[in-house]
């Protein structure tokens, strides 16, 4: 079947092109006749809007853009299922977007959204992020940015984020409590705000107890599994080995179990082990695991209330508002005694 | 800042819209000079395309569409990073969009796809999915389309899955083998292929091996978790209880562990529990979980080679092509005696 233009109604209908678009935009210049006559045919051969035509005529495609690093991840994934609720409501479309940690993939992407793809963006930066021009750019360009979870520190926007720095000091008093003398912490990146966040939490808290922290503590892990895997036996085999561990990223989780289990190494008895995490299988896990749980579905609702908030509005600078939605401790056996 | 356009570029430079248009689409009709004069202006002003604009000239976006029912499972989230390798090696972007298993809003995207947001489709269908008359439509507009995973029967069109009724008969076969008399089968859809061939592949075994098959052997669970959580405590509290599960979707594997430590029934002792699922967390669970574990980064890497393929050779009919990629029984404790 040939796709029906505008062009093609025209045509069948001995009108000018210009007369049926403006009959399908409901322009007061045609008559309700014409109007009709137009819609009844355009209903008639099933024409759908070329929406790269309408969008120019509208300048909105009712599209919300998210980018994020990964969805295989049980916050993000949960994220998007809190950003579908608002969007469907509101009547928005969600295009999911993936930068797989790779800030010139960051970059591509918001360049192709800033030309016009999408009303607004909800982002969640790379950890291989280094600096904030690109989201400048395109708030520049009037299009409303609100970051959640990852954030950028040098740039005036709205942000929805969860305590990092409460949640990893809490983490680490819990291991200390439970009689840890060396803990470790891993993370993905140390550029991320939310890693820097939940080292100083952490430092924070050794301090409180008054442990000593020395920089080889903070383990900052590769992306590939294999990588993450040799990382975690040279930590676990050096030669003052940890009897904590916190793991600030979800897929760490099982790359410590793996090691673990292969070096002999009981959970928690020889080592204890925490996750920020919002697996459903964290309590059936062997043992169960210690999370700081945090809440993915309300900031994925707040952080598309906040965009749609702004579009509605008609007030793309959006303001520089800022919310703080706290994560949860949940205490299981991989921390236990 | 102002957005930069192509009139804007056209009143500095003094030249028509048309000559400046034509100049960045690197007309033959515009002189080497001219070229040079527009776009050292454009980059000086950091202008971008709008791609309606340029869409409608172009006609291709570069865009792939993957629309698909959720990502908090990691068999689609998988599926996903095997999609992007592929789009990246050929310079395509990739668009999410999710269905939430709801049957109008994949007719909605679809709809909303097919007026040229992209050059083609990858599809793996809700499970509330009736008809294929929405798929129909976008392939008669000549936009390509490959259904991976969940596939529908009444359409020609190319498909990549996985051997579902053969892993369900030797999932089952495992089942009996360990000594399990009544397996129940507990699927999300009795509509999707997927769950058709596993319940086939499921009543397949029970008669090479001699055991009955009831109806009742087959739960189809409701979407929220809640609900599905009653329906598995009934199940396992009715009058002759299962000593086998398999759950055919993974979501449905925390809901199970959930209800028998509830209900305190073993896992393997009691009921054996076999999923299909490619969790991470599988081998460190407790029991570790038995799976089907699907060849989900090679089924997205299929897909999208088989589409870009299509999309390369100016070729939308696609040809009805079918490809099988098998999965794979992984034996753990949850099995086990």
């Amino acid at each position: 079947m040939e796709k029906v233009t505008i062009r093609i109604l025209a045509d069948r209908l001995q009108l000018s092109a210009a007369t049926v678009s403006k009959a399908l935009a409901d322009s007061h210049e045609i008559s309700e006749v014409t109007k009709q006559r137009v819609l009844a045919l355009a209903a008639a051969l099933n024409y759908t809007p070329n929406p790269y035509a309408s969008g120019l005529r509208r300048k909105k495609s009712k599209t919300i853009a998210v980018v994020l690093p990964e969805v295989a991840d049980s916050f993000f994934a949960r994220v998007i299922n809190g950003i579908e609720m608002v969007a469907q409501e509101k009547g928005y479309h969600v295009l999911i977007r993936l930068t797989h940690e790779n800030f010139e993939k960051e970059k591509a992407i918001l360049k192709d959204l800033g030309g016009g793809r999408a009303d607004g963006i909800l982002l969640s930066v790379s950890s291989a992020t280094a600096d904030s021009g690109h989201v400048k750019e395109l708030m520049e360009k009037g299009i409303p940015v609100v970051f959640f979870d990852r954030v950028l520190g040098d740039i005036k926007a709205a942000k929805v984020v969860t305590d990092d720095f409460e949640s990893a000091r809490k983490a680490t008093r819990h291991l200390i409590a439970g009689g840890c003398k060396k803990i470790a912490i891993l993370t993905v990146s140390t550029a991320l705000s939310i890693s820097q966040q939940r080292t100083e939490g952490f430092k924070q808290a050794l301090l409180d107890e008054g442990l000593l922290f020395k920089e080889e503590d903070i383990i900052q892990c590769g992306n590939e599994p294999d990588l993450i895997q040799t990382q975690i036996r040279q930590l676990l085999q050096g030669p003052i080995p940890p009897d904590g561990i916190i793991a600030t990223v979800e897929k760490l989780v099982p790359e410590i179990y793996q090691a673990c289990h292969d070096l002999g190494l009981a959970i928690p008895g020889r080592v204890k082990v925490l996750g920020f995490s919002n697996l459903p299988t964290a309590m059936f896990m062997a043992p169960s695991l210690t999370t700081i749980t945090q809440p993915a579905l309300e900031m994925g609702q707040a952080a598309t209330t906040l965009l749609v908030r702004a579009l509605e509005n008609k007030n793309p600078g959006l303001p520089d508002q800022y919310r703080m939605i706290p994560s949860e401790l949940i205490i299981r056996a991989s921390t236990g005694n």
